[in-house]
């Protein structure tokens, strides 16, 4: 198993890059918010004032960036991507019945299902309507780019959603639902600043395989975090995956073991799991060795992500700071 | 008040387009559905299954023809247009909280309001794909139509669901509410195809002009049936609309008028509705002249779509087809 060592300016690098990209897309995507009709600029302001680290924004500046271009270039796929990342959001805590994100009321929960269910369904038209406005040719085919990850990424919460009434899914079915609901619009956020600079396709692609992996390894670190982080770090209840039914990696790897008890594993995970129902699957799937591997299919990704950036010639500053912001979404500790 | 009698083959006429419309769009609907994660097909399928009248991608058809290409011209535009129409059927249905639409189950009631959230989002990202995958450059301007149209739609659905719980609208805000909920799509339907066919700009204008105006008379007869229609027809309870709070442009107009027992009418309409109170509700809005007006509001809207017709040239076969359609879709005794 690589470990990876951050080096020392690795987490600065990565929370200035972030700050950047927060202070740059604010201004326009608090522009384009402004043009929703009134009613539904409360439930998505109340939404979007949680925060959220922007990550997505950072890496479609960055893409530009990286492939020559000035950040500008990609601050439209900046706003674009965090107006999907976050129509997703607000309708991904209805369909989990979630009450709070980031230590807030979720939308639904404070202003209805409707009007969530509204509010979710502008911010999805809005990120289209920003990105077809703009007047380059480029915005044709990075609009093709946002509504092809969109459509994987509702395929794999649809599957996210369906595998919770499944008793079992297979590791492979489980990572290509997770590469739809979480690396699909990473890999688009990270190839709109090239696509928008006009970058051939070779950087093209190898940044969206880039984002790919980096989102592929960053959902094993947080299907660690749902089953064993810390509930004041994550703002979830100890084991909440568990607790909703969610397949997830360490789940899924643990259940392809035959190799420990697994009638009890499946019996508590298909229940309604007590706290100690929750303490014991977390150990029989530690103690199967699902938790480790799931650590290492994380740095595995992570490994493939910065491969895939060494197949083009991309400028090395931004380059670094992707690579910086890699290995901040994907570490344990967070 | 205009009375439009219906020349004797009108209705012939608009039923050959619709069914034509349908049978023409089929296969390209099936196919683009047939590309959806195999955990969604099953809802879509279900809500697809309970039919409707394609006006929509009807008008689609006409609109490429009218401008003078073939009607195949306008086959992208009418599935794209389809699509959005039954994402956002979907989507209400939760919102409404409805079990039942042309005689079936809605997807929520059969599928659970997760899976009919996600089918709704992947049914609007579809229509993008579809559109943006088109080789032609008029493809563009069709996708920004088609999500400018999409985000209007929203926003009148959005003011629909806030006007329930306020106890009074003026007419103009009803009407600004309609125009947005159901005459923006039709807009963009009757548009699309004159867009997709390389049209003039007056061309696509006057086209869109004309379905605004269809659009809101539409809605306006849709609001008399909400209130006055046969539950064997309508498909949904007596007067359902009222119970639901709605504020239509009958319950608008009464509630503008001070010539008749206003304070009786509020207290009605701000309760829970009892089959007696629904009645009585019912006489006071007619007995102040609302239903008439509404009426005549309708015929006023069709005149204006029949005028915006005139100011451009178009081929008179599809044309008076576009007619048929207006006058079919306004009738009052469907």
């Amino acid at each position: 198993m690589t470990t990876y060592a951050l080096p020392p300016n690795a987490n600065a690098a990565a929370s200035a890059c972030l700050t950047r990209a927060a202070q740059m897309v604010a201004p326009a995507l608090d522009a384009a918010v402004g043009r929703l009709s009134p009613s539904l600029q409360e439930p998505v302001h109340h939404h979007l004032a949680g925060g959220g680290k922007r990550v997505r924004a950072a890496l479609s500046l960055l893409s530009a960036s990286a492939a020559g271009a000035t950040e500008e270039t990609g601050v439209v796929g900046a706003v674009a991507i965090e107006l999907i990342h976050n129509f997703s959001l607000i309708h991904d805590d209805i369909i989990d019945g979630d009450t709070e994100r980031r230590h807030r009321s979720t939308v639904w929960s404070e202003f209805g299902i409707g009007k969530a269910i509204i509010a979710g369904d502008a911010l999805a038209t809005l990120a289209l309507q920003v990105m077809l406005e703009q007047p380059t040719p480029e915005r044709v085919r990075a609009a093709a780019c946002l509504v092809e990850a969109t459509q994987v990424m509702i395929a794999g919460q649809g599957d996210d959603m369906a595998f919770e009434s499944r008793p079992w899914v297979s590791v492979a079915e489980c990572l290509d639902m997770e590469r739809g609901k979480t690396s699909a619009l990473l890999a688009c956020a990270v190839s709109l600043g090239a696509i928008l600079a006009g970058a051939p396709d070779a950087t093209v692609a190898a940044l969206a395989e880039f984002g790919s992996h980096v989102g592929t390894a960053f959902q094993a670190v947080d299907d660690l975090l749902g089953i064993w982080g810390e509930p004041a770090r994550t703002g979830k209840p100890v084991g909440s995956d568990l607790v909703q039914h969610k397949k997830t990696l360490p789940v899924s790897i643990a259940l392809a073991r035959a190799d420990h008890d697994l009638p009890e594993l499946r019996r508590l995970l298909e229940g309604n799991l007590s706290p100690a129902d929750v303490e014991r699957a977390r150990s029989l799937i530690e103690d199967c060795g699902a938790r480790d591997a799931t650590v290492a299919l994380a740095d595995e990704y992570l490994d493939l992500a910065l491969a895939a950036l060494d197949r083009v010639s991309l400028v090395p500053g931004p380059r670094s700071d992707l690579v910086a912001i890699a290995r901040f979404v994907t570490e344990r500790d967070r």
